[in-house]
């Protein structure tokens, strides 16, 4: 992958969902004991699962959560509650097992590996110049994309990098218009003043990159951990793998791949609706619907890793139920 | 227990949140490698269970789902889209593990234990005089308390009743007011003739039973399952075991308790909101949020079922996870 001319390619080949699992899942679902369509939305995540593996019966055997960590060079502007060094802290911490996300990973089964992206090299300013240059960006979109070449049933992405909720909203602001205030919110928990500055850096930027390309934007106002949900994403597509976004940066570096071609996230699940404001406001401009609403707005994929237990309910029921046949209940009443 | 006097007095023992359990897991809370708040109500779900535990850290080792079963006289007036049979057909269906719930008490281990109450013998039609007499309904209300007698860390409570969403409008109706059309919903799907018929069943039902004793209610519209969730939710609270509420008929016998006190329903969580509509605004009366809104409408326990995977998800994030000073994470900006 050499530059943007090369996920451009790779996102031209993305396919439709599987007929012929759509088509096995339709016939089965009916004829579980219960009425149709009491499952409610199990019922279109075991759909969803069936039709993007391709495969029916739906899997989750090999779950896989990819968390990437960048830094940015916003963080330096005072956008954060938090200091820089706190995401090569963070990236410890994943190591050694002591975050959210390797608790929730624990309980549900899912495998975690972490990416720390060029922690030493954070992005520039984007209010200066681009966060990264062409070539960056594709490195860091190779590295996500590298990370989906394993076997795996499912895909749960995650970010970390303080200053990121910025990217964020800078990225959202530029693709779906409206104003700075609309897209910014607390991120880690800043107060009013630095919530002021935050607003004034994400409409800044925004300014200085007047462009409508969506990978440009990406690597002017984006992060390493950005591109690499990206290049995630886009892999996952092409490998029939299944994908559950997390929050707010992790939605927001998806969206690119929806301003590229509109069908480029109907792979994806949205595991919830985080508490920052511009994530509900993102996923309403995507068409997605999220499985879980629990204020959490703690990024790592933590909001992706506890919807996984849906998933997982939602296969056991499609899978496992008995049919009217096989259980002797009568499906309709005699009237 | 022999009658109404004795569940009163029972109800009458309920003690508060445990104090020193709280504040062990206030103590703990703070100190985990994230923003402060940042789990949302992740953080609230293991607050409540060590509060209701009475014991820090909360434990999920025992999990018992306990669904019980029973048949409604007003099912001969047509009020739903299956015929009354269906319900000992599930009961079997359940004992075979062919069931949705079987398949999510399996996915999230829970030991699941089914009661069928007197199938045999239908409530009578409460249109005509009370669904059941006091003794009968104080001995479903006594197998259901009785069914919290073994150990357990956690009680999902579920029901199977061809009919019983009628029940459930009905003591709605008479608890909390308004009309049969804010109440009634179409249960297992029934078309709009059906509907029609059982919103003037429960008028009629509501209209027969003018009291405000709620125990007299619980017997006059409700059924032997309703009875009986409203037992073991009583008997958990006196065992210090949380419980989580499923759907619309599950919820409302349990607020025939907070009839009776306004705290009686404070060690429970409500696992999801049911696309039955009265559900959503019972939970609005009751003070309730949902953990889930899957737009599920099976009953069984299912939807609280689900919920179990977000009660991991919460203790293992609140026991497993590393200390600020443990991981050497800085937890508050230089500025």
């Amino acid at each position: 992958m050499k530059g943007f001319a090369d996920i451009y390619q790779l996102v031209s080949q993305f396919s439709s969902e599987d007929a012929d699992a759509v088509a096995a899942w339709a016939a089965r679902e009916p004829q579980l004991t219960k009425p149709a369509g009491s499952l409610g939305r199990l019922e279109a995540v075991s759909r969803h699962l069936s039709a993007w593996q391709g495969q029916h019966p739906p899997k989750l055997g090999k779950l896989r959560a990819r968390v990437f960590a960048g830094n940015h060079g916003v963080a330096a502007l005072g956008v954060s509650a938090f200091p820089a060094a706190v995401t090569e802290q963070m990236v410890i911490n994943f190591d050694n097992g002591g975050a959210a996300v390797n608790q929730l990973c624990d309980a549900f089964g899912i495998a975690l590996t972490v990416d720390a992206l060029s922690l030493d090299r954070p992005t520039q300013d984007f209010t200066a110049g681009p966060a990264m240059s062409e070539a960056e960006c594709t490195e860091a979109f190779a590295t996500g994309f590298a990370a989906v070449q394993e076997e795996m049933d499912l895909l749960i992405v995650g970010e970390m990098g303080i200053g990121n909720t910025t990217s964020a909203a800078a990225i959202c602001m530029a693709l779906f218009g409206g104003s700075a205030e609309d897209w910014t919110g607390r991120g880690t928990g800043v107060d009013d003043k630095t919530l002021k500055t935050k607003i004034k850096v994400v409409a800044d930027g925004v300014a200085r990159h007047p462009t409508d390309d969506p990978l440009a934007l990406l690597a002017a106002l984006g992060g390493r951990e950005l591109a690499a949900i990206a290049g995630a994403v886009t892999g996952a597509r092409l490998r029939n793998i299944p994908v559950v976004l997390d929050g707010y940066v992790c939605t927001a570096a998806a969206a690119v791949l929806h301003a590229i071609r509109r069908d480029g996230l109907d792979h994806c699940l949205v595991g919830h609706v985080s508490a920052e404001p511009g994530h509900r406001r993102l996923l309403e401009r995507l068409g997605k619907e999220p499985l879980l609403d629990l204020n959490m707005r703690l990024g790592e994929a933590s909001g992706a890793a506890v919807a996984v237990g849906i998933l997982k309910a939602a296969v056991a029921c499609h899978t496992g139920m008995a049919t009217f046949g096989e259980a002797g209940v009568s499906d309709k009443s005699p009237g």
